[in-house]
């Protein structure tokens, strides 16, 4: 079978937001032997003007759930970013992956030339095709906060490698 | 035009390495500011045990270089991983760009299902389809050591934000 926009994307996202559910899930063990609130994790920052691990992993999600919704032509799931522990950031990777494989692959396919608008916070509109959107902005975002994720959790100490990295 | 295993890959690695050679350009203005020698970056680790910086970008443009190579079906292109200085690492991410664009596009198009058989360092073969190797082991590598790279330089000091790391 041929490579397109939905075998591009969708299997992409679910596959990285399902190995870092694994990742989470070795960071609770850590927390556990450590002795330490698994809270403390969503503070951590890898420089003072990064974004903490919470939104990391919010913004992991919008990423994925923002690029199938675009990509589809339907509403992006709006979701308040509310998570306050390792459960509820949990349930929003959940979540994701639900959402993603709730949208039909046919609705993806064909969206190669799809005019995608993106509203930055300062007001500039940045304008991709959907091919573009996907795999110059979208995908690159994604792996942005998922490897950040990552890397805060080696940083802490979580035991990880690239076979969970990858998800082999 | 439709999405294509040529499109989907050789593209992203050059756009993402032309980012890197961005940030790395920075980190020498960085460097010259805070008056300290640009090799200093070459040894940096998110962790003890996580690889260095300069082996971050050299297992990126292997990722790179192998992932269009085995995709086309030609020789992957041996490097010594010798790059010493910040000059040697820059020609580096330079001469993966220069081997990823002159693969041409119709030795990639169509390597969907072309069988990839990966010999990891523990003797262990892994099988993957042309697309499976594509987006679910090289490109989510490739991104793992691009945005380490990333990582690194942020907690660094160097002044990068996200229009930087997605290069628009």
């Amino acid at each position: 079978m041929s490579i397109n926009m939905h075998s591009a994307s969708s299997p992409v996202f679910v596959k990285m937001l399902g190995n870092m559910l694994h990742w989470l899930q070795l960071a609770r063990t850590h927390a556990e032997t450590k002795k330490f609130d698994t809270s403390v994790y969503l503070g951590l920052r890898l420089a003072p003007d990064m974004l903490p691990f919470s939104r990391q992993i919010q913004i992991a999600s919008d990423a994925a759930k923002g690029c199938v919704a675009r990509l589809a032509g339907i509403e992006i799931p709006k979701w308040e970013d509310n998570e306050a522990t390792m459960d509820e950031l949990e349930a929003r990777v959940r979540r994701t992956i639900d959402f993603v494989n709730s949208v039909p692959a046919e609705q993806l396919i064909g969206s190669e030339e799809r005019v995608i608008e993106l509203v930055m916070r300062n007001g500039t509109v940045l304008k991709y095709s959907g091919e573009d959107f996907l795999r110059h902005y979208a995908t690159p975002n994604f792996y942005f906060h998922v490897t950040t994720t990552y890397a805060l959790l080696r940083h802490a100490g979580v035991s990880l490698g690239k076979p969970d990295y990858l998800g082999r």
